[in-house]
């Protein structure tokens, strides 16, 4: 026997190729499909659209394909009302819970579409009534912060998502549609990067930044104290590594001792950076250090002076550590998801971990790069689903210095 | 002006290279040397001592000097006594505290030479007194769990460190002095690992494994279950990663949909993943799934029914996290720590997080292998001063494989 | 004003993601398109056809378009008549030659469709004509071949290319739908590669091996060298060092001093090597070598013993080089592509370059699998279109060794 | 039975660790040693001086190991008088040749020292009398170009090698002495890079550039040309596809449809390609092209506008090729050894292949720099006992850029 649902899915279908990953996913769950109706877009611009029939063995192996589906903006054509159970324990999502995108998405509850604030992967939809119990609100919360009691949505029935449409900037980023061809595709990107920093900034958006410790041994700390000081970095999220090297390099005015040519730096066995740690844990914050005249210079000096905000969270490696950083993973993306809102860009630099740990919190409108010499962070961003994900290979010290004197006119005029 | 110490270090200096990596530290703290003597080992296995002047432009600069140099083994001549001051703060330790190195090291003071029980890296050096006052035990803390009113050894004099000779097992693993020509390298690097790990066993040592998830990703588990089995796995340190597709593989019998190709796993965005870390929390703990019958296979499951003991600790990048996860970065090193003692071998498969978090903590006596296909993650531990580290680069599956086939006699009969 | 031509495409359109290829094409080559027809498959293992009308600024725009986009397998509805010009020069080409694919091409000229017998990319197309004057055969031929007086077939008309469709075996490789999920992946990879080579063997077609010196170096030259024995290597493309490090291997019996921490072995600077190389001058060839008693152990020994044939390919950073080795490298590619009738199966270890040199000359009927530890090299030759390659990222001398086990009975049993 | 030979050694040979290197070579060819004296430098700048007896099993043994140790700058205390003997065949070197490293050599011959005028390693040492039969010259030849009848030298005796003492530019290279630590590391590496070219054209001396397609892809071409125009590229060595790449991107005005992305470019299958080196092949050659007025643009054109030279040497990867490329490798390699005299600095630029060939036939007093993104390329360069070779793995076309700015007052100010 099987069970059978109507989906729909419309856009640039076959130019994205997103309909041959619709079609590999319900293979891989082992579903089927017939293609019920298909029009297509006969000219460059026109959207298609497909009706397909999923049809999986059983409901819940239709239910998870249909959610499956969604992360690729397949909607059922009826979808119906959502589910709704309650949770019985802190911490765990009743079992058939919907497993969120990070795309917009809206819920249709007792009859009323009410649309997802705050979209982001793999949580649950936690459902809020108002006092006089009517369906008032809808947001994502990830399984920890999950308590008894709350009301959370189940099964794929009564959602709708919508994938971004990619914008002519967006597109941009593609690079095979660059008409000048005498121009030189590096010098391109930095500009392209450089403009959607503006963009944002000009909506009034914040501009987030995720930076690895390899900012500070490529030299490009310079470079990007020159954009903290023109506006262009609003937060940054970062680990204890980036802000000990920076401040390390400040206080004891130490080359670094990187070895460029096999690109990694001397992080560990360095007795100023355990040194440095100290100093800081002395002061007790950062920003005291700051203020009391011990930290003059540097990343860090340079977004506590300009109130910029930061957020640190450490991992099982690090030494110390610093006083700000958050040794609670699960409290560091809490602060995380806090400075979220009203994020119009974000630039990811030198770092795997905490830009993985971004990718996770971050609703697909927002336009993201990933800038690393590694091609393998590169990859994993864009592979994590995050269509707005781009990604640049090249060397972190030159892109922000070139970037920096594409944003900051006084850049290196001194 | 100018102060000066006189230091001395002994061994195979030239055959190791350790005297040039000696007079590069010097130069690189803005020092200055003088060789007074060279003892020359005339034949190969003769040991050589050299007795240098050390030269810095002020006392602070002299002391840090000496302690960087005790990272390769290089003594005072006349050690001296210790100095020591106390802790005013919690949580920082005094400012001219002494750096620790992951080697044996003795510590004089008031008169008697003391050993330091558990030798890591980037620590402070207690001293604990019995109750008549009188010295009676020096040990290493990391900053973040020093409390105000301990007293902390100051400066470099007063300390001797022994760096391990390396003996013939570890010789082998340079690979050079392999006699039997015609052997495989890789067969050859696969047998040695297994020697290390039966060694250790044989004394009565346990053996560490600290994996990541590309264990599971590459196939490997049930290689793993067999060494679980045949009890070649004591302790495994690893992040929610590795447990969770574990985990996932065993409760959905799903293909993983790996990219094998590319080398990379589908990490997220998988509905299987989510729902996976759901089933554990509902239970409380792995163990309690378990017991429950709801985990019924794979390398976590056999740990918990052969009570083998593994230390879980999380990072930003998480989902759930599983509840066994110490979601507390400095909770989970202080758990790690607690598995060391008796550790004789420690193998690090799959991973640069936990692998350099390991390699921080662990004493430079322990054996350590490093397994992984990316070059990086080999070197980034090689570099990492733990002499005692050596790198293979090559498939982690068909590593295990073969380790596998080396360690269980009956794996691959049945 | 622009021109216009109705093309047709068929098959797993969407599935396999080759309409989003064709649409990109039309775009990149400044072209444009309207989607005539879209007859969708309904049900999984229907194929779909597309009817497409491509727009162009002008002929020769549009012709280029054409030939790009057969190499999608996209065909003109109406073929027409293929158009022929005289060569005019020796190695130059018509200016509107065809610039062939490696698929399996038709050609009609004057009314006959004939078969091309050697698909090969980026090649003209040669009209050979009978005695009597009548269309005989077209086969493809480099550029630098081309003899004035040769007709060539010009522009995209009378020229029909058929995909290869992905059979079961194909299928297979694609990993996703391997139905036992307890299976470990790698050993799935391993077995498939026997798979494919010993069904070659069954069809009567040869097995041909591309290999750099990264055989010798992992230590796989004695399971290479059953496997010589066994028969599943009827062919061997290599470069000068292969051959001179297996040789050198067997002449002196050194370790061969490789550093497998960091996977690279001493190719140069190694005296050994040099000497190698004039010990099997001095015999004029290595058949001679082998025949004077001199050679006696290695993969280049058992070829010769075996009666299996060898093609080697010099390059400019060659040392020597052996006498066999073909220096110029346009008669080297003659020497390979003689040896490609009947090759059934190709497997590419170790080496970007002469895999890549393979892959341009091979059809794309031939199942090709590219085997190396970086996964760069796989990339490239992933990204050449040839469809039928595979990629396997992993150890090179495990997996022939598992390779090995699977395919010879006997293998370490001794 | 085992023989003996004094051998010895001056310089920092410490700081370098030459002397480990030594020791390490001895043992493994198996021989042994004795060290007899000692004399170190007492202080910083002072050289030091080791003598060593060198023991081996026999004769022939011992002569290898002497050969070896000379790549180390190691030579005998007595060095006697070199042997000669005649080589019997073409292309064949006498048995106990003396294979050559790329340092600074003399021969002493009949009581006479000369000195060898073109080092280069793993090549013979010719012999050359003048007419009344007295030694008059020695010269490396490579053991292909050998004739019947010529005269090598045979063992190690006789001969002295000097290893280049590193200058204060070249220290520069060493990046850990750099005084002012707020310097960015990436910017004073491109200035290092300029000064040593500005150095080598106020010496006289020629700038010799090696490089790969991806000064194509990474946009760096008008960098390049700017630097040609300014005089900084004198000889460019390179493979077909560079000049390709560069030639195709001028003739169509494409962009050259990069994914930046993923690092790597559309070499093949692209019809723009193959039609561009039929275009070039019909006019005979490069400089045709550019006189005829159908290349007006590009790398190639600047080198033939400004009488530059260069050197192609193709691979059995290539299409076409080009007609100015050497498709017979060893003719390529005599081509490239004839642009040699006079080259006073050179820079490697992403391509594996032409580097390593490079580095081949350079002595070792030439400084050589290699860039690329590549981590691998750079390291196998550096491997190669070329000890002036510094590498940097960075972005080709942002380092080219940086490069322009700093070499070519006017660039990117029009």
């Amino acid at each position: 026997m099987s069970v059978r649902e109507s989906v729909e899915i419309s856009g640039h279908l076959m130019d994205h190729g997103i309909l041959s990953r619709v079609l590999n996913d319900i293979r891989e769950y082992a579903g089927d499909y017939v293609i019920d109706r298909f029009d297509v877009g006969r000219e460059t611009d026109d959207p298609s659209r497909a009706l397909i029939t999923v049809i999986a063995d059983d409901d819940p192996s239709l239910q998870r394909l249909l959610m499956r589906l969604q992360t690729r903006g397949v909607n059922q054509v009826d979808p119906g009302e959502a589910e709704v159970a309650v949770a019985e324990q802190d911490g765990v999502l009743p079992e058939f819970f919907y497993s969120t995108t990070n795309l917009e998405t809206r819920v249709r509850v007792e009859g009323t579409w009410l649309e997802v604030g705050n979209p982001e992967m793999d949580c649950g939809l936690i459902l809020e009534r108002d006092e006089s119990g009517t369906p008032a609100r809808v947001y994502t919360l990830p399984m920890s912060d999950v308590r008894a009691g709350m009301e959370v949505i189940c099964g794929a029935s009564g959602i709708r998502v919508t994938v971004p449409v990619p914008d002519k900037s967006a597109e941009a980023f593609g690079f095979m549609e660059s008409e000048v061809s005498s121009e030189k595709p590096q010098a391109v990107l930095v500009r392209q990067v450089a403009d959607g920093m503006r963009e944002a900034k000009q909506q009034g958006k914040k501009v987030l930044w995720v930076g690895g410790p390899g900012v500070v041994h490529t030299g490009a700390a310079p470079a990007m104290v020159a954009m903290v000081e023109a506006g262009f970095v609003d937060v940054l999220f970062a680990g204890n590594a980036l802000a000990t090297h920076d401040i390390e390099s400040s206080l004891f005015g130490t080359s670094l001792g990187i070895d460029l040519a096999e690109g990694r730096g001397v992080e560990h066995g360095h007795e100023h950076h355990i040194r440095a740690l100290n100093t800081i844990r002395k002061q007790g914050s950062i920003r005291a250090a700051v203020e009391n005249g011990v930290l003059t210079g540097g990343i860090m000096h340079s977004l506590v002076t300009h109130d910029r905000e930061f957020v640190l969270v450490g991992s099982v490696r690090d030494d110390g550590p610093l006083p700000d950083v958050h040794t609670d993973v699960i409290e560091g993306q809490r602060a995380m998801r806090a400075k979220l809102p009203d994020v119009g860009f974000c630039l990811m630099v030198a770092t795997m971990l905490h830009s993985v740990a971004t990718g996770n919190i971050l609703p697909a409108s927002v336009p993201l790069v990933c800038v690393d010499i590694n091609p393998a962070t590169v990859t994993k961003l864009a592979d994590r689903g995050s269509s707005q994900a781009r990604g640049i290979v090249t060397d972190v010290g030159l892109f922000l210095e070139q970037l920096a004197v594409e944003l900051v006119p006084d850049y290196r005029r001194g």
